[in-house]
């Protein structure tokens, strides 16, 4: 079995049954992943207004009416089973990392979908752009940064960035092939400098894998979707539940 | 007094006062100008997705915190008084007509701004593409399409969009120009078949005025900002509040 030429619905229903519990970077290729993020009604309306002003860590793929999980961008999908893994908050901390939320779905919940960087990622990589952290099959490296995201409402915290060497030569084409895909991050939001965005020590990601800068090489900072759920843990919402990291929901859409 | 060339601050200052209590198109050129929605807490959420879902009919300029009427578009505005007229709703029905909303406000009330088509109406003039209805100081014709919104929890119907008369030779580029414009409609949603969206007769227009098309002009439909109004309205909000038709919120926002 291929993972990687799977389609979305096949691997879908490997998570559903309980099959595949892994990552998904890297599988069912072409496809839109997504970061999911459910929250109780009584927070949906800031929640939505947070990613509403802050689009490049927080592009919408699609909003869910509460008590809904079967998303449109997945024809036949079930938010609760299909995907690979998920985190379960308590007041900001980590309750509970289930395959399945079944258990903890309640009618007053609202699920959100945001674009992940997998899309673009694609689109660097067949632009001749290769990225290390793919090649060494590691999780991209992320960090905190001291970037306020505009809050609202209840939410409010800063910018989570991911971080991509990139060879001198090729930096101004990622900016273009990144800035092609608006709804998934968009242009990087830094180069070159982690300092001046609050990065002190890039060996020491705040999550994911550390990756080796080459000489010929500049880190560039792209908005990450973890910020929302490192915002909803920040600002201590009773009760929320996101996927476990790398581990998305594979979409119907195509990424171009 | 030149009502075109005063500023935001000073047009608003005079509908505070009461002292003028006229609609808004052409004065304090340059401006962004917004539709104004008001919504109890409990709605917001459903009319924020409802936006999000139908971007080209509800652009969203801003969104204020429940209880907020200082929104950060207009330093110093006050949503209460600084608009030349408000419509208050009752159940989808017009209850009363002021030009004040001061003792209707509540501490639940959530207000929307979004974007009007005054701004890229400026940008086609400066692009030498004549408007007739501002030639002749008239509000533009607006109809009821039978293209479905996507709805969102308890709000539904459909499109309403205003209509130009443009010569032939000049749609492409009138559809290049306002494209330009993503806050506020962006391009046309249909060129030519009035009847192709559910508009039976282009002399009975369901909002604003009736205005002439010539052997050499195509009607020219974009996507208008009245939909929000109307689709509340629909959805039998049993209480909310928006501007007056043509009365809008001058911002401090430039068109470019």
């Amino acid at each position: 079995m291929e993972m990687e030429t799977l389609s979305p619905q096949a691997l879908r229903a490997l998570c559903r049954t309980g099959e595949f519990a892994g990552q998904t970077a890297g599988f069912a290729k072409g496809y839109v992943q997504a970061n999911l993020m459910i929250l109780p009604r009584e927070y949906a309306f800031d929640f939505l207004l947070f990613c509403q002003r802050n689009p490049k860590p927080c592009p919408l793929v699609e909003v869910l009416e509460p008590g809904r999980f079967m998303p449109d961008c997945a024809p036949g999908a079930d938010l609760r089973t299909d995907i690979s893994g998920y985190r379960v908050f308590e007041n900001g901390e980590v309750a509970h990392e289930v395959t399945d939320i079944t258990a903890f779905w309640r009618d007053d919940l609202v699920s959100f979908l945001l674009g992940c960087s997998f899309s673009f990622e694609t689109a660097l990589i067949d632009g001749d752009i290769p990225l290390r952290h793919v090649a060494q099959r590691r999780n991209v490296a992320m960090y905190k940064t001291d970037i306020a995201c505009q809050p609202a409402g209840r939410f409010h915290g800063n910018m989570v960035v991911s971080m991509r060497p990139i060879k001198s030569r090729d930096v101004a084409r990622a900016v273009e092939i990144s800035g092609r895909f608006p709804q998934v991050h968009g242009a990087p939001i830094h180069i070159g400098h982690p300092q001046a965005i609050g990065i002190n020590d890039l060996s020491k990601p705040d999550f994911g894998d550390a990756v080796q800068i080459l000489d010929d090489e500049l880190p560039v900072f792209w908005a990450c979707g973890v910020t929302p759920q490192y915002v909803a843990q920040r600002s201590r919402i009773p009760f929320c539940i996101s996927h476990s990291p790398g581990k998305m929901l594979v979409t119907d859409f195509r990424n171009e």
